[in-house]
């Protein structure tokens, strides 16, 4: 019998499918190709015997490890939830008495991304605005579009997220009567993905306080996604006090972090740290799709902390970083040298260097460069994937590469072939 | 300065507190009660050991190890996609070859509930309906409410949903121009939670075929979602092949399993599988709301298999839950044997025993009869939760009892506290 319509639910058959998807099955048909495209951490310095050792070390206690493979809360386990919120606050410099928070307002999740799902779910209807850096981490726009929400980029220059353009977005949707679809603000807000820009410190009290006089006028909270997923793998710097650091009443900016790039994305940890008015609506939405994260991952986790092995390894993350970085900034120098328009900053931390070229070239997945790069043996992102479908058009000119995953001679041999391929579009424009 | 309004989406802000927090937070304010409630595993029997075990084997072959903390793929860890299509085709001894099945269907979840969460995203808008049993489990009920959904319910008997039941509710729906909203029939097809009924053999392949022929006459899918949950843990009788047997097309129904009740909630790893067009979407939606299920995890549970530590496991198991469950029913015999109106079915798997009492006592969490079985020092889930807010009605008069987590002697103690307080109830009541 002819099969009947399936009919897909409004917010699932209007979601586009991912342009990374099909760049993905590209990268996998030819094994061969040096990717700097994808955003995995380093394979090599997982921690395979930190992670052993906790989860022995977990097991000689059959009461604690029992309950780890028991169901867990929705908020999750309470001494992770402990060590999250001192080392954020530690990293802040706020001094946790006088800070006046408590693990109340953490909840841990299936990787930061969970967190932002939950938030954004709990926050926004169909239609609804959340702005973003324009560009920004491309698979949180793919997140708005599965929800059938609309995000709007803004200007970003080399200190991230620019305030005004922030205010100036506001005011014109203010000026178009829909000043209440604006929900939130998403901000990666150390070594962004895919820009690498960090929001500097000036920027950051302004960022906020604009915000909370605008939720104050407007009569709506207005919230300040902040993505701190980065803020570990920081090479060179200073750290920066958080976003959240600067909204003193706590209403106002959610914290979004992540042990997937400091420690194991395999393990999917995340958390964020609330205002108090999403604790619930976050909680009770959590519990009826996931009826709770994973409980043994979260005991891992604080036992990796306890004993003593995180830190540790975050300082070894940073120098095979470090050096990958190094890598890939003297592959740019030696062989984009002699290519005219190409330019990046070098970045502090994080994972990727983003490359503007000629704005006659076009680096987009149907453009030649793209197909010349999978040619000579590479593959990038373009950087068009990571505009939002609103506000500041997409720069077809742009690039993201990663260094999280080859090795610095594969990054080296890498961006060559980039710069061959540049090269031979070059000279086929005319 | 005055806090701005927070403005939650309409289905966070729509959806309900579950009645069973309320329940848990009393639990918690009273440690001593014996909790017949809560739907946990044994604690006692979660498995430290072969966990342990699994990692460190894991953990010595480092290549392996590394891609297991790495990000993993939408779908899930390859090997554990073979075993789980291997192990349902054995169980409803479907030779695999001859099933023309293979992993492409096999979709790897945190939980089987994520499963149950994102095929029900796929389908479902706002308003949107999914038949269930009347009883039926409260927390899929919750995720119905959760999405602006509607749950109704569907007559019961001692063998499961009642096809023509679901057939009336099917043209009552057509009848009031409504049959295009019916999206789904969630059914929990062995030892239900709370009834334990098992659907019988002769209605499985009946309501396959009836929401086949419906969903042709109809024009519009109408999908079966099958959770298996409970599918090991069986104490007695043969093991039934699932709907999704029956479903030789294999276009109708959605088979959720999961190792929470099996092996261990803790690790949260659970699947579906599912027909070919609805793959695609939940792959979509799974990779925009989590960027994938814990890959540690999946690996972790695959070598658990290959190590021959599952089916021991499961064994085990069955030997401790089937003594618990004998503790529970000659209580009941015990107790309940001179106290009218009390009624029972021995199980044959799952975690409960559904009890009817005498049609004037109100279980529910308002009446007299919850408060004295606090007092008397015993905590049970009232059957009324288990029942969606249209179609059949909540019968005031049940309780889930849990024999999962206490040992047989506080079963023992805590229906024998449930006892007096029903008496009680009845030597006050009018």
């Amino acid at each position: 019998m002819a099969a009947a319509l399936v009919r897909l639910s409004t917010r699932v058959s209007q979601s586009a499918e991912p342009p990374i998807s099909d760049l993905m099955h590209r990268a996998l048909a030819q094994p061969h190709l040096i990717s700097l495209a994808a955003g995995f951490v380093d394979q090599h310095s997982l921690p395979v015997a930190e992670t052993a050792r906790a989860v022995a070390e977990l097991a000689a206690e059959p009461d604690l490890a029992r309950a780890a493979l028991q169901y867990g809360t929705t908020l999750g386990h309470g001494p992770l939830r402990e060590y999250v919120l001192d080392d954020v606050l530690a990293a802040d410099r706020q001094p946790r008495a006088a800070s006046g928070l408590t693990t109340d307002r953490i909840v841990l999740t299936a990787g930061s991304n969970q967190m932002l799902h939950l938030v954004t779910e709990c926050l926004c209807d169909p239609g609804d605005v959340v702005l973003c850096a324009a560009p920004t981490y491309f698979v949180y726009l793919g997140l708005l579009d599965g929800l059938g929400l609309c995000g709007v980029g803004v200007a970003t220059d080399r200190d991230g997220i620019i305030p005004e353009a922030v205010q100036e977005e506001l005011l014109r949707r203010k000026a178009a009567g829909q000043a209440h679809r604006v929900k939130a603000i998403y901000v990666v807000s150390y070594y962004d993905n895919p820009s690498s820009a960090t929001l500097s410190l000036a920027r950051r009290g302004r960022l906020v306080d604009l915000v909370r006089r605008w939720s104050r006028d407007n009569g709506q909270q207005v919230f300040i996604l902040e993505d701190a997923a980065y803020r570990e793998l920081r090479y060179a710097g200073d750290d920066l006090p958080s976003l959240r650091a600067f909204d003193e009443a706590g209403d106002t900016v959610v914290y979004a972090g992540t042990f997937s790039k400091s420690f194991s994305p395999g393990l999917r940890v995340g958390w964020g740290m609330l205002p108090p008015a999403l604790i619930e609506p976050v909680c009770h939405f959590k519990g009826h799709i996931d009826f709770g994260s994973a409980h043994f991952n979260q005991a891992v986790m604080a036992r990796v902390i306890e004993s003593g092995l995180f830190r540790p390894h975050v300082e070894k993350l940073r120098a095979i970083y470090r050096e990958k970085l190094a890598a890939m900034l003297r592959a740019c120098e030696r062989h984009f040298g002699g290519v005219p328009g190409v330019r990046w900053h070098a970045p502090s931390g994080g994972l990727y260097v983003w490359l503007t070229l000629d704005p006659s070239l076009d680096a987009g997945p149907r453009g030649k460069l793209f197909d010349r790069a999978v040619a000579a043996g590479m593959l990038y992102v373009p950087g068009e994937f990571s505009y939002a479908s609103e506000g500041v058009l997409p720069q077809p000119n742009t690039i993201r590469l990663s260094f999280g995953v080859q090795t610095p001679a594969r990054i080296e041999a890498g961006i060559a072939a980039l710069a061959q391929a540049i090269r031979e579009t070059h000279s086929q424009t005319p």
